[in-house]
Formats: C-alpha cells, structure tokens, sequence
C-alpha cells in the first residue's frame, strides 16, 4: 500500500492529535530505518499503522485477545497495551496488510519482546522519540538513537519500568524479559 | 535448635562483618514477626541462617544449582543470587534444620517469589532494613515496615530494581513476577 492511501485509512480512525503523532513515527521511523539498514517502505508502512486500534473500545480488543491467539496474560495488565496486538489483528483484516514484519513490528511496538528485530526496534524508538513526544528523558533517548538504536531502546525501556514502578504500576512481564535479552546482548 | 547453637554453627561459616549483619537481621526479624503475627522461633532461626552459603565458592553454588532441583536460569543471572537457594540446601545438609518454612524463607530471600509467606516477607525484609544496613532509601522502608509489611517489601523491591536499571544490570525475573504479584494485590 502506498503512503498516500495508508494515510488516508489510517486517519479515519484516529484522533487529529494522533494522527499528527504518526506523521511524527512515520517522518522518525523512516529516519531510523535508513541510519540502521531496515527495510524504509516497511518501516513506513508499519509506522501509519501502528496505532491503528488506538480508539478501538476495550471490549472489542479485549474480544480480539481472548479470540486470536494472543497471550491471555495481557488482560491481566494495563490496557494501553491491547492495541498493539489488537492493532496487528485489525491491520491484516480491515486494512489488509499482510506483510509479517509490519504485522509483528506493529504487534509488539508498545511491550517489546525480547529477540526484537531491527524493524521492531525502529518502530518502537520512533514512537517513543517523533518530534510531537515531550515528556522527562525523550531528549536523551534521541541523542542516544542517533549513535547507538540498541542503548536508546534500553534507555527508554529504562525510564518505561522506572515511571510504572513510581506509580506503583505492574509491569508486563514482556517488557521486563526485552529489557533483560538487551542488557544480556549488551554486556557479550 | 536454640539461637545459641545455631548463632555458633553460623559464626563459622561467616566474616565477622556478615555475622554482625546476621545479628541485626535475627534483632528485626523477630520484632516484625512479634508486629505481623509470624511464627518468632521461625523467624529467628531463619534470619539466623539467611546467609550460611554467602561465602561458599561460586562453584559449589553452581553445582547446588545444577543438581539439586533449582531453576537453571538463576545461573544467567548475577550470582550474588545463588547463596539464597545453596544455602537453603546446605543448611538442611549440614545444619540439619528440616522446617520447610524456614528453609523456603531462605530460598527466596533475595529473589523474592509471587505468593511468599509472612515468614518469607519477614526474613525478606529484615534483611534490607536490619540497623546495620546504610544506603539511599533504606530509611524510608524502615518507617514503612511499622505500618505496612507489603508496601514496605514493595518499596524495597522498587529500589532494587530501580539500583539495576541504573547499573544496566538485568533483572531476575522472579524478583520482578515478586513486583508485580505485591502491587497487583494491593490494588485489590
């Protein structure tokens, strides 16, 4: 699917506000894919997509967990996480994307998993750092993407566990076992 | 056994500052024992032997850890982790002790496990706050453990793996599932 045409699907189901954010992971994405040798079409392509089931009401995704194969677990954890893998589910069947890298870079871009591939990676920096993200920390992890992809997605996995912990929030266990497998990878 | 015999079997196995350190843990262990309702006698002969295996060579550690029914994957991770379950294993060997209770207070003493025991939470604890215990926080979880044993133990365990996400050190996951599994309760 072209950019365009992605686009135009895609902004039909968010927010004028989010749909400014997926240009931000779309332009940031794109970026990120060229400095570490991904795939940019892919790249692109899962960065439209990626909060596709963002406004989806939770009964629908949490239908689409219970149905599709996806770990039960995650019902058991923060709802902001259903939309990744309720988005990938969505992206094949409404917007028909079939493509298993974009489906899986999409599925796994807010929890991570531990074995991330390259294009995994660049989809979950860029939504972490696009130009639209100002929170404690985001200027830090994009110098660090600039130099180094696997030390930014630790440190933003870093400041993820550590803003969950002061809110005395749990942690989704795929979360904590990608921030072992980088730190693991890190240290060989 | 009586304090006094196990406090001579310890000694030996100990430098005279971790004998020290055994002191202050056996002190509060008991005083939240007495707070919380845990068994005392319990309670004291745990603390008394928390660290037997603390100095016993990396390779005896390992070898327990091999051979004796323990989760392999404690062996990818720091080994300041191992003399909690060798010595689970080596007190029952060679102190003879063979209450359950104690020895898994041992075991999960450093790790933390989902589902501990007020004696596990206890020994858990008096380890991290005893009097001789001096770093950031530890002061703040000793007021928190005249009021509540689980925020205390949660606060604890927040520093914990707040110290390794500074260090890039990876996380043992039962300590996090340890996390969550209190924070998760609370919430109810």
């Amino acid at each position: 699917m072209e950019r365009n045409e992605a686009l135009k699907v895609v902004k039909e189901q968010l927010t004028d506000h989010r749909y400014q954010h997926t240009l931000g992971v779309m332009e940031t994405a794109i970026i990120l894919a060229k400095q570490v040798g991904a795939d940019e079409k892919k790249a692109e392509l899962a960065a439209i997509f990626h909060d596709y089931a963002k406004f989806r009401p939770k009964e629908e995704m949490r239908e689409i967990i219970l149905t599709q194969g996806f770990p039960q677990d995650l019902l058991e954890y923060n709802a902001e996480l259903w939309h990744a893998p309720a988005g990938a589910y969505l992206v094949e069947k409404e917007a028909g994307i079939t493509d298993t890298d974009v489906l899986t870079a999409i599925r796994y871009h807010t929890s991570g998993r531990p074995g991330m591939s390259l294009l995994e990676k660049v989809i979950y920096l860029a939504d972490y750092i696009e130009p639209g993200r100002h929170f404690p920390g985001v200027e830090e992890v994009r110098e660090m993407a600039k130099e180094n992809l696997d030390k930014a997605l630790i440190k933003s996995i870093q400041n993820t566990i550590s803003f969950l912990l002061k809110k005395n929030q749990p942690i989704y266990p795929e979360t904590f076992q990608t921030y072992n497998d980088l730190v693991k990878k890190l240290e060989d």
